[in-house]
């Protein structure tokens, strides 16, 4: 599926981004005085192929789960049935994920790529909870309201947890292929299902040390500035971690070149997910609004598959974690806020969405100097 | 009304604060990772006095626009009837504000505290247009919808623009107590009418001159510190401002501690109204998001007029004008957003509003570990 996907992408359309910009000039509002919005809305012009490009809604966020063998180095203050028990948190509404997206009538879709232990269906769900041969799509879903649709289930278990990266591969090149694709076939199962904006999500205690890992594999950065606090951990277990990540990029050598090669040596089910979901927002020419550090993590071995995926990518916030401000740089890409959180489940990306859309908006509904009669300076 | 409102507003309520901030220790995600989104939360509990505070939902903008005689000194390069003409711009939908209005379900009000001009009711409007002697509220008005209700104009005209502040006060003191009455009538108009949160949004050809001699005034900055490019203006047009907001403030040597005397002084309509508008949600206990730089010099006003009006103001976004930064820092308030913007009219401020939405659904929503069953670290 991945190679599919990959050919299915495009560089940006370069006339429908003249076409912004030139609209942007003529709008009744002094030329550049939206800031980061006008630059955004023409590339969102560049990626729909036309101008106005199309409102980011419906948005819908993934959150993928994954447990890692890495966790049994004590990388991580939290239990790793914490994921698991997360997960039946945000199917039954009561995550911060959850609340944003109540708050701003977004959709919730967990799905298992790589959980420890096998997930119970919530005895007081009504309904039968959906797995891969059976799509959201083919559900006849209502379209989300204000207070949401109730958060769904995707059951993709590539394998029960990675493997410890740090002494040997977290994944085979098997599994990471299958993960990638479960990421594909999310995307795809939203954006059937209506979506026009998707967010990355994430749950998985230990999860930002493979993400610090893959971004100093990318980057080329130390893994001193690169790893981070996480969910909140004490300055020994920071150094632990640190030394765990050095020592995993030591005995794997990941080779940037070969982008699913480090995902398998030194990734996570949920990181690996997350590329395919980036991957076939940008070849459906849907923008993805980008989380936290493990997004980014993901983001990085996404570009460093097709380069025009970046197109898609916006980046929604900007994580403490330190990792993130590497990968962002190395992205080239802004984040819109910056608000010191460094929760996950894509609670970031969720909160930036409005911005995302009001970029849109302007290009779509503002008068011009001309229509509206106001004089140009 | 200024007396009446100032004696109404209480400091935030401790005991509120408390519980919000015991609730966000218990709730399902690592302590401190929703970084600032915890303590707007737990000032929005002090503000409301209890715990979970109310959505600040439905949102109103109200555009205060006003025009000025310093614009005669050449300060800004657009001709002064465009002040005018974008609030015509407003009431047919076609600005930005309109824009973002409409993307979160917003109400946006304009309101003439100083227009040079007589303004026009819009010819094609099928209603009349409102004035202060036919309050908003009366009106059996709707439910903010998503695309918005039809934008409202308030003539409230203390004057038809401002002196020249270069050669003689702006106003009277009798003006500026009109005009802030303006503002608090304004935002009591919008509460009775049903809005949780208010925007500050503000037009007028030339009002970032006062905006700068206020910052000054307040906060003791050199004017070189505080004075910007507004609109956009070239390195002469610029230096000259910088001038005469130095020239303003050594021949009325301002004294902030008579903060009706420094908006008289070197202010404008839109600025007073602006802090009486503050005033005013502060003593309803209701938060007012603020803009960039003529709420900001407002703000310093109505904080030196009552010191825990502070409590009620949401920094929304960081105006790329110097003299944000200034009040901002002396107020001690950090904004929300920074996204290069300068434009006015409320746009940066309402982009703001689901990420304080998000902050109280927070504690409104999520679950706790307990009632979650998730174990702790």
């Amino acid at each position: 599926m991945l190679d599919q996907i990959i050919g299915q992408i495009r560089p940006l359309d370069a006339a429908a981004m003249a076409a912004a910009r030139d609209r942007q000039a003529r709008l009744t509002k002094p030329p550049g005085s939206l800031g980061v919005l006008e630059e955004l809305s023409i590339r969102l012009a560049g990626l729909a192929g036309t101008c106005p490009p199309p409102l980011p809604e419906p948005v819908a966020v993934a959150v993928f789960a994954g447990d890692h063998g890495v966790h049994a180095r004590g990388v991580s203050p939290w239990p790793q049935e914490v994921t698991a028990q997360m997960v039946a948190n945000f199917l039954s509404g009561g995550a911060v994920i959850n609340a944003f997206a109540r708050q701003l009538g977004a959709t919730v879709t967990v799905v298992d790529v790589g959980v420890a232990t096998v997930l119970d269906p919530l005895p007081d769900r009504d309904e039968p909870v959906p797995d891969r041969n059976e799509p959201l799509s083919d559900q006849d879903e209502p379209a989300p309201d204000r207070d949401g649709r109730p958060p769904r289930l995707i059951i993709a278990k590539v394998r029960a947890g990675t493997r410890d990266l740090s002494v040997e591969p977290a994944l085979t090149r098997t599994e990471t292929l299958a993960a990638i694709d479960a990421g594909i076939a999310t995307a795809r199962t939203l954006l059937d299902a209506g979506a026009r904006a998707l967010v990355t999500g994430d749950m998985g205690i230990g999860n930002t040390t493979p993400a610090a890992a893959l971004i100093a594999a990318f980057t080329g950065a130390d893994p001193a500035e690169v790893t981070g606090r996480g969910t909140g951990i004490d300055d020994a277990t920071l150094a632990r971690k640190t030394e765990l990540v050095g020592a995993a990029l030591a005995r794997h050598r990941p080779d940037p070149g070969d982008p699913v090669g480090v995902l398998a040596a030194v990734g996570g089910c949920e990181h690996a997910a997350l590329t395919g979901f980036m991957l076939a927002a940008a070849a459906s020419r849907v923008p993805v609004i980008l989380d936290g550090v493990i997004a980014l993590s993901a983001a990085l071995a996404a570009v460093a598959l097709c380069p025009d995926a970046r197109g898609a990518m916006v980046a929604g916030h900007l994580s403490v974690e330190p990792g993130a401000s590497v990968a962002l740089a190395h992205l080239g890409l802004e984040p819109l806020i910056s608000l010191g959180m460094r929760l996950g489940e894509g609670t970031g990306a969720l909160l930036a969405t409005p911005i995302v859309a009001g970029a849109v908006r302007v290009l779509q509904d503002v008068a011009t100097f001309d229509s509206a009669g106001v004089s140009e300076k």
